[in-house]
């Protein structure tokens, strides 16, 4: 089989071989504009159209969880080619982290005392009650759902929101935009880690954001284009939301002169929650491809009608 | 029975009506300098000796995991008086959050981050890998066993290090002054959780901070007596310590002009990590005192030889 692979940053070369110590007989290369020699799959991140339309080009893996790069070429994309996202391949565990991190760090009240610090105050804080710092998950497929397994370790009592209504153990389920309002008005703490599509897109906007409780924290590990951002930094200027643990952006790199840079109560990281693993990823896709090769099902393939 | 109360700070009020909800018979007064009248056990933070020398005390509880505030008295102690520690009472769930909130801090490189932030730059930085970062459990009673649960949950190794081997499951056990060195050679971050006593005391001085990795991390949640506080701030500055988090220190509250407030790689917390829980302690020791009035026998005794 010929297998193209495309990623825009970094080297290919570890990608190229790591991806041929699983499947030996393949024919891997790179691709480049104007390529035109068929191949069977495609290997990629951030795509160009040209290259979703390859000749011969049956099934298309991409590096990463969210396949709105992919989907955003819209009617364009050629109608029979299937699309396939990592299913988790470590990137729940990292994802797990960041938000346990940001969720454990707000609830214990660390940027209050990191204040009062910058003072040299030593000053006992009265602590929040657990009771009272229910934490909703945007989002609970595969990542959503350990992101929840490590919070329902800590204690916290989770909410969880999405399309269909989901049985995880310790999550109460909300579904559909029907249990949205009741669900915000429940979320001391949000995450969100729904996938990008024209759905979700803009969802955490100013009238959804006003319906946190007061005093509450944002966490966004999803993608930029879910936040209105102006309407993020005035609610987090004016109180009504105590804090937000920002990953991605509306536009990345985060310009230098953008706001979010210089809100103390709000954290930029450069788009780090879950990197894509080399290792665990390309022997998923690897394992995929022999199964396809079967004839067997697999996991992950997206369904373009939600688009996830 | 007689139950004595004392604590020098907060109102006693709402403890003696807790205590006295669970012991509807007791009689319970707060204890002051001067009373005589007879009593059969106390409920103490930090007591004065003369307290302890109360006529016909036989049981003394105190308010916290740690009794070295009881047991500096030394030979001033009464031969007969026994001392019980809290066992947990919510305070390892506490414990496990503070250090599971620095430890991923650290593990995902929060701090580097907020520094990029600081200046507007956006750049990835090389993830930490966890196979490369053990982190060291110095204390493995209740206490470092909850931390231990929280940080295996996210897959961490863990060592403990302990005065008598433990059964930990996940936990690699270093026992005794021969097994130290090995110890703290293998702790990317170091966890104190250990009890005060003479041979604890000033353990994290400067030899010990050296044996740790260069760019390894610590944390002490224990006694700040267990720290050489200059020693620490030296090893910080010259870099082999990447960064440290404090609740605890050896003058509290915290002098104004102490350096630990302005240096950026030390995090100050007003000794917070474990707050004493009104309800779950006085409940645990209303338990306690029913069971020695039956002849039963409790847990949390201290072994005065032990420290703890």
């Amino acid at each position: 089989m010929k297998i193209l692979f495309y990623a825009p940053e970094g080297r290919p070369e570890p990608w190229l071989s790591e991806l041929q110590s699983h499947l030996p007989d393949a024919q891997l290369r790179v691709w480049h504009e104007g390529d035109q020699e068929p191949a069977d799959y495609a290997v990629v991140w951030h795509p160009p159209l040209a290259l979703l339309n390859h000749p011969g080009l049956k099934t298309v893996f991409n590096l990463g969880a969210g396949v709105d790069a992919i989907l955003r070429h819209g009617e364009q994309l050629p109608a029979g080619l299937d699309i396939v996202r990592l299913d988790d391949a470590g990137m729940g565990d990292q994802m797990a982290e960041y938000v346990s991190w940001a969720v454990l760090g707000y609830f214990r009240r660390m940027p209050d005392f990191a204040r009062q610090q910058q003072q040299a105050q030593w000053r006992f804080l009265k602590p929040n009650d657990k009771r009272q710092f229910p934490v909703g998950i945007l989002g609970m497929g595969v990542l959503g759902q350990r992101i929840a397994a490590s919070l329902s370790h800590f204690g916290f009592q989770v909410n969880g929101w999405s399309r269909s209504a989901k049985s995880v153990p310790g999550v109460t389920s909300f579904v559909g935009d029907e249990q949205l309002d009741a669900f915000l008005g429940a979320s001391r703490a949000l995450v969100c880690i729904l996938p990008l599509t024209p759905a979700t897109e803009g969802i955490l906007n100013r009238a959804n954001l006003e319906k946190l409780p007061a005093g509450s924290y944002v966490i966004n590990v999803a993608r930029g284009q879910h936040v209105d951002e102006d309407a993020l930094l005035a609610l987090v200027q004016n109180g009504h939301i105590a804090g937000a643990t920002l990953d991605v952006f509306r536009t990345e790199p985060l310009p230098p002169g953008h706001p979010f840079w210089s809100e103390p109560r709000i954290t930029v990281t450069p788009h780090i929650a879950a990197v894509t693993l080399r290792q665990v990823s390309l022997e998923q896709i690897a394992g995929k491809i022999r199964k396809l090769e079967n004839g067997e099902p697999i996991a992950g393939l997206v369904d373009r009608t939600k688009g996830y």
